[in-house]
């Protein structure tokens, strides 16, 4: 038996207020689009057909390479939609099934397609329905006094007694191949907007003798987007999955309803998260990490036993026993390795730290390297860029920088040697050597009162 | 038709353990006065009369000019406020139509107001009440066997068989002029609190032949506030509200129960707010700008397309595409003209950061001027405070400061023109030139084992 | 009557994917067995005697002294530790009451194990028992026609309509010494597991005319650990306990479901929390301070009115009316006296700031002292490390720190001295007097333009 999934990326995003197709709209870091995708993934379709309108092209740089795609132009309604997918697929066999979803649906579970796919053969359709108190706005699911469904009616078009219903069309079918194209062909648009409604196929199906047969699916897997604030329960949902299962697996989060892990992060048993983490782009924690409170981190590794917080990571790689924070921000290409520290008002750009070497206050490193066991005062900086290029800074092993060093690239601190305290170092510091800028102290007794009395004097003359 | 509306401030704060009056706390950033005052001013009232008692000057700075008021002093019960605001009132016609309502009600929506005012007449008051499964602590509605209203029963006085009644008092009123004039004047206080009890008057008015109407209300909007849990529940409530209403105008907010916006606040369709965020008194955040997570942001205006980020900004405007942290502070009149950078551990205070212009590491710069294109070094402060007096730093167009320049001020850096790294510029520095203070670098060789044998051996003194 | 409670520390942690003992895990900063003991403390136990299996020295080190221990080794059970609990508490009377619970059911309360406790003689039993709609995985309590309990049957023993029964064994007991040491001893394994279930005792009691008495406990306070979903589920039903508490008292807390207080902190009336603070290990915030968004406090004492915001404060002491940040860091040691300020991007440890003196940006103050009324200007950085040993800095009152200097230490700045702004200090700077270290500064007219020329000629002969 051949599945085909086909996704209907509808929806011009018009309640969005944006000028973004609404499939494209992220929550947990992933487009819906691709969320769509990845539950309908679990059926294993042999092709995956997205209708796509509106800003083809935002949308199809999000599919997949194995994702085939068809343009809906003009958008003649979902009936349209699965006809221009029906064409764009082809040479499919009467006896192949097509699944039909939404591409703003993303809770939808790979469970619940493959109990439609399941149920579906040539006679036999199969429809999502779902039962709630307050139907208002959804497509009610008509039976006949067998219990038999008769037709799918749009609220638009119900009797009153038929409003009573409170057995809902959920959007989510599966048809024979050879049924859903013969139901199609006869679609009509004689109706309010002119369009061609999937809903009528249903009703069409039945009249033809195809048995539809229903899966109930939870109210919760079908919430779709058409508003920002629908897109914020549909993150809460997926962040709440996505915390649960870490959970599971052994990640301790003090409050994983605050704690924002993206779909594609990877986390180890024995892993702590305080409140505020934000987890994007494969970033990877590993064995013992303690994260948090508030830490962003982006396309990170945070290795073994480290200890970050209050920090921004992006692009950094972190070994074990390192500590980043509170309040450091390291950038692309940053490398602390074993039991470094990256601390307190520290920003780095592309610089390696070596194993155990510190960096622990007030300090900007940007294209350098730090040796192994090295120290480096607060306030240093890395000169790095002259207003053309931007040039390298190597600290030796075992250097010891003192306090507010400018170290003005590109320039060689030596193994085991120093700087002198608020030093302009322009070059290079051999081995064990002491690189030294700096003029005589100087005290000027009595000082402060002089200079007070001058400033008083110069007021007095002022307002005079 | 005449409306007036009065408000009671009542409470003591008794239970709030705080000197402030329970109106004057605050919630989403507006006292709960106000927020009671915007319900009612959706009635459009001719006046508005606020009863104030206890701490009345922390009441009455906060009300607007077209709201008046009357001190009730002493205290002798709602009843009594009642007499004393009619009394202010003065002359009322007996058809104007006077809604009573509480100061600490803020979630009381106008459209429950409305429908008081509009069920009241000469003949024909107006109440709220609400059906509650746990009615402790209520006054219970008393109906007739015909289901008129007849009085409402306070719960320290009730029968056994009143208690039963799930149907409350809610403590909103509309009432006939003529109609509550007599009736507060038939009350008495031969009571447990020797107090005039409001809810009398619905006895006394149904005694004398007046319908009462019932205006059935939801729980969830009559949440007073006794304690400081009661005010956490309704931040959340009006923080829940709020949020709702910018996500229906195109915000995306990716965790709104954690997203902090002021009841002053604006915000343009397609700004995005990360989790943490807290905007307050009027600030304003315009189209397609990122922010947060972890802003603070009061008086400020950020700019289209700016991405702010674990920021603190007061009293700042941050132009289109400009960029602010992972942490920086903006404090008091600072503008980041468009494209311009305050970046990572930059404070900056009464400075202007011209289009195009980068400060972007720890930095602070105060009553200052950054021409535009300009780049500021890291590490570079202006010396604006001589102990006496601020001094302005005007830095020039297109000008390049070297990492750990101290700008001593008042001190100008022309366009185009350079300053090298460490230096302290005390004078001007000419366009197109470069200014430096530094002295010569010099290396002492094998200075590091020397330094450690001297610090051996004079360990070993102290230990012998 | 003589009590005695005895806690089962069950519980291999198998699930929670650590090597930790399960009841050593923290809820709101307190070890899961420590929650438990003060539950049971309440009801004022003569003995308590813990049993501990896998990993015993993690728990051990956590009972306060009062506290009995008793090693299970093998474990063999539940009802085998009660067996070997009853040999450890060895002389008990036979109408001493034995109370049992377990050590990763933190929510208990002491009502609880008092109502238990109250019920039990010799002859009467008494357990707890909760009713709920979904009941798998717990015991059931099977009751004869007349209601009387008769036993507890485990899910997997259980007759269909057996678990058809709601009301379940909730796990905690009390019984008189010599009804449980006679129902243990008739105990036998052989059963799946080949252990010891505590449950049958109940059938055992039962058959032999012991009464079994039943509490009806709320599911909500019954919940035990067995995943870190649990755990972050008992942390927030805690957090809402603490700060409901807290709230009750008078502190403002603007969002409590993202304030973290630890069991172990004392808050003031008329204290703010804003969103984001953590507050841990004996932290006290004193009356009028006003915390937050995002501070972490441990070990720390926040005085009357001050403001902390964004900041870090490991033991530190902040006096009355002082300032912290927002972002700054305050480590072990120091202390902000009255009006004192640590501004931003200020880290400090081990110094104490004097009455009124102010640190306001980018400084780095480590193992030093600021007078009174002294102003540190940005940039400034105590030298205290020298490579060996720590030294001291002292700045005396009212002294004047000018912009990026370094003290080197050890050194003193006399009382009301000045340095000059980016002098490295070396020598102690007398009272009154102006330390400076700094060259003349030099402008090269026309640099930039001939730097520009020189790198774009040497960028053409690279490539050429």
């Amino acid at each position: 038996m051949s599945k085909v999934a086909v996704v209907l990326a509808a929806g011009q995003g018009t309640r969005m207020n944006s000028d973004l197709p609404k499939v494209v709209h992220r929550a947990a870091g992933r487009p819906l689009i691709n969320w769509a995708l990845e539950g309908i993934s679990g059926i294993e379709p042999d092709r995956t057909m997205v209708v796509v309108g509106h800003g083809a092209e935002r949308v199809l740089e999000l599919l997949p390479p194995e994702v085939e795609h068809v343009v809906q132009e003009p958008q003649g309604g979902t009936g349209h939609a699965v006809q221009v997918a029906l064409d764009a697929l082809g040479d499919l066999a009467d006896d192949d099934i097509v699944v039909i979803s939404y591409g703003d649906m993303p809770l939808v579970s790979s469970d619940t397609y493959m109990a439609l796919a399941s149920l579906c053969e040539p006679g036999q359709a199969a429809i999502t329905s779902v039962l709630l108190d307050d139907p208002r706005g959804y497509g009610r699911v008509m039976r006949d006094s067998d219990g038999r469904v008769v037709k799918v009616v749009e609220e638009r078009d119900a009797a009153p007694e038929e409003l009573q219903v409170r057995e809902l069309n959920a959007g989510l079918y599966a048809f024979a191949a050879g049924d859903i194209r013969m139901a199609v062909s006869q679609l009509r648009s004689d109706n309010a907007q002119g369009e061609l409604y999937l809903t009528d196929v249903i009703g069409i199906l039945s009249a033809e003798g195809v048995n539809v047969a229903t899966v109930q699916a939870e109210a919760h897997d079908l919430l779709g987007v058409n508003t920002h604030a629908h897109l914020a329960e549909i993150e809460e949902v997926l962040r709440r999955r996505i915390n649960q299962s870490w959970m599971e697996r052994g990640v301790r989060m003090i409050d994983p309803s605050r704690t924002y892990v993206g779909h594609d992060v990877t986390l180890a048993a024995g892993v702590i998260l305080y409140p505020g983490c934000h987890l994007e782009d494969g970033t990877v924690v590993e064995a013992g990490a303690v994260v948090g409170p508030d830490v962003f981190a982006s396309e990170s590794r945070i290795g073994p036993r480290c200890r970050v917080w209050y920090s921004v990571l992006r692009g950094a790689v972190v070994g074990e026993g390192a500590q980043v924070g509170p309040f450091a921000s390291l950038r692309p290409g940053v490398t602390l390795e074993a039991a470094a520290k990256a601390g307190t008002f520290v920003e780095m750009k592309n610089t390696t730290v070596r194993e155990g070497a510190k960096v622990p206050h007030l300090s900007y490193l940007g294209d350098a390297e730090v040796g192994e066991g090295a120290n480096v005062g607060a306030g240093t900086i890395t000169c790095n860029y002259d207003g053309f290029e931007k040039h390298e800074t190597h600290i030796g092993a075992g250097a010891f920088i003192g306090s507010d060093t400018m170290l003005v690239a590109p320039v060689r601190i030596g193994d085991g040697a120093m700087t002198g305290a608020g030093s302009v170092i322009t070059k290079d510091v051999e081995p064990g050597a002491l690189g030294m800028e700096r003029s005589e102290q100087t005290n000027i007794q009595d000082f402060a009162a002089r200079r007070e009395a001058r400033y008083r004097a110069s007021r007095s003359r002022e307002e005079a």
